[in-house]
């Protein structure tokens, strides 16, 4: 079978609890990031979290959930433990119709988690146990699953652990090598600061399709002016697609510059996963044959659900309702 | 401390995932009840399960997390396992300011987890695999903590295995030696027929606060009348507080009657914890002194929140929501 997208990245489960902005300070987080904790600090920060819900997460395979609620076929590359929450992840892939077959690990780190803070504004601060994820590698890497995607998709999130860089580095040449084009989402903004000129140079080598926040882009130019930064973008890649959270996102192509408006919601309840379900909608339109106008639309409908609600994947059916949307 | 109720029931994580009406008819499974699984059931139940989210329930552990956001005092017990699961209960156990001090075991079985089937109509279909809930005992139960609560607040589930049985009538008669309420919940039309000669004796000669559904008391006096089986209630037991779900509910004491209508809620989303909220507000109403028609207003109030989202417990501080709907 033909594949839509693969996707790699770190396997993740969400534990996601509402707190307080005095709690963010006092904890001295930074409100809207991503921090990479260790065991001893996420059993401390868990501890004086408020009650949580889980839920499956990790960037990238969010990604694969989108793709797969939108009516695509997606698989995912990602490396939990053989323990209750690496059991829930791995159900929860499968039961989203996503190809994921990397067998857990027997022992080691257990499954990563991501302390989801919520704050009332609804924006989410998260830090991250990378847990088992720190172990994928190389040889986790399927070249054979790589070549039935269209697209290969990587979290730059991968980054920041060198066998996972490996893995990543890996697929990127088995992709490029068959033809296939390979996508980049920056991931976080401080993932970009600390892995700045590598970053440059992956987009301008083997990037295809790169995934970017105003704030990720501009950091990765190293510049203030959004304009400037898409500019840049348009250089190095065939494909940007750049997301300002509610003033909507940019998708340039060579000479080709859409801008989409993002789409309406009612009540914004926890922006968790806003960027993943974009690019999953982009990822569905690009491999489903649409105008970049039309697969921007897309992305921004899908996160529009999601930030609708808690947690990170669909709760219903994108399929029916962005298909809807796009009809109306 | 004085405490306002200690809760003892079953331990669980909820695994709430949405499912057609042709899933339960598939899967033989009796919507709106609770049936009771072994492991081999479940992990047949979860392959076939969509994608899901995880949260923290329990029948009488989530009362006791509705009392203690009302801004009461609660303790539980109850008995997970020393596994990730376990580690989730306990944390948001304490988190949500519930004193629940019960060690998790060592070995054994796995903790506890109910696999809910949340239809479109907002119905939930409960699959319970105990697993270390059934080494409840009354070794568990700590007289001390029973002696502190004003009320001790028994799930009617307990009867389903033998030593959580001993337990629950352990503790009741600590309690009623020392003076305190005795108060049940019927939990589940189906285990009220299970059980049906034994719950009559025990409420009869044990419970001076009952808690039931229409369905369930109705099962429990064996009668198709709601208004007869609202009499037997009132003879049995010094207070009965009975829902009757969008039609709100029923409270007796003696001669006294009170009809409370539902709080409105703009959609209903997942009707699970709803039981166990109205509890929450009832008994935090009766341990702080108030009337009959306060404490139920309380109730239906907590009930409302809960069921206006996915999960068994609140998502706000319930004590400012409701205490602001009551003054108003």
């Amino acid at each position: 079978m033909e594949l839509d997208v693969v996707g790699v990245g770190n396997a993740i489960v969400d534990v996601l609890a509402s707190a307080s902005e005095e709690f963010l300070v006092e904890h001295g987080l930074a409100k809207g990031s991503m921090t990479l904790i260790d065991e001893a600090r996420a059993r401390e920060l868990y501890a004086s979290m408020g009650p949580a819900r889980e839920a499956s997460g990790g960037s990238a395979a969010n990604t694969m959930a989108g793709v797969a609620s939108l009516g695509g076929k997606p698989a995912y590359i990602g490396r939990v433990c053989n323990d209750q929450l690496g059991e829930i992840f791995s159900h929860d892939m499968r039961a989203s119709g996503i190809q994921f077959a990397v067998p857990p690990a027997a022992g080691g780190p257990s499954t990563a988690r991501c302390l989801i803070l919520i704050t009332p504004d609804a924006q989410r601060t998260m830090n991250t146990y990378l847990g088992a994820c720190v172990d994928l590698g190389p040889e986790d890497v399927d070249d054979e699953l790589v070549r039935r995607g269209q697209v290969l998709y990587l979290e730059g999130y991968l980054w920041d652990k060198p066998k996972a860089k490996e893995a990543f580095v890996k697929a990127a040449r088995v992709a490029s090598a068959a033809g296939r084009r390979v996508a980049l989402t920056l991931s976080d903004s401080f993932c970009v600061a600390r892995h700045r000129d590598s970053f440059l140079e992956l987009v301008a080598r083997h990037v295809d399709i790169l995934f970017a926040n105003e704030a990720e882009i501009k950091a990765l130019y190293a510049t203030e002016s959004f304009e400037q930064a898409v500019d840049h973008a348009r250089r190095d890649t065939k494909i940007a697609a750049l997301t300002r959270g509610a003033r909507g996102s940019v998708l340039v192509a060579g000479t080709e510059h859409v801008e989409i408006a993002a789409a309406p919601v009612a009540r914004v309840v926890d922006t968790t996963g806003a960027g993943d379900l974009y690019a999953a909608g982009v990822l569905f339109g690009l491999t489903h044959g649409e105008s970049l106008a039309s697969a921007g639309r897309r992305g921004s409908l899908a996160a529009a659900e999601v930030i609708s609600h808690y947690g990170a994947r669909p709760e219903c059916n994108l399929r029916d309702l962005v298909n809807g949307a796009l009809q109306a």
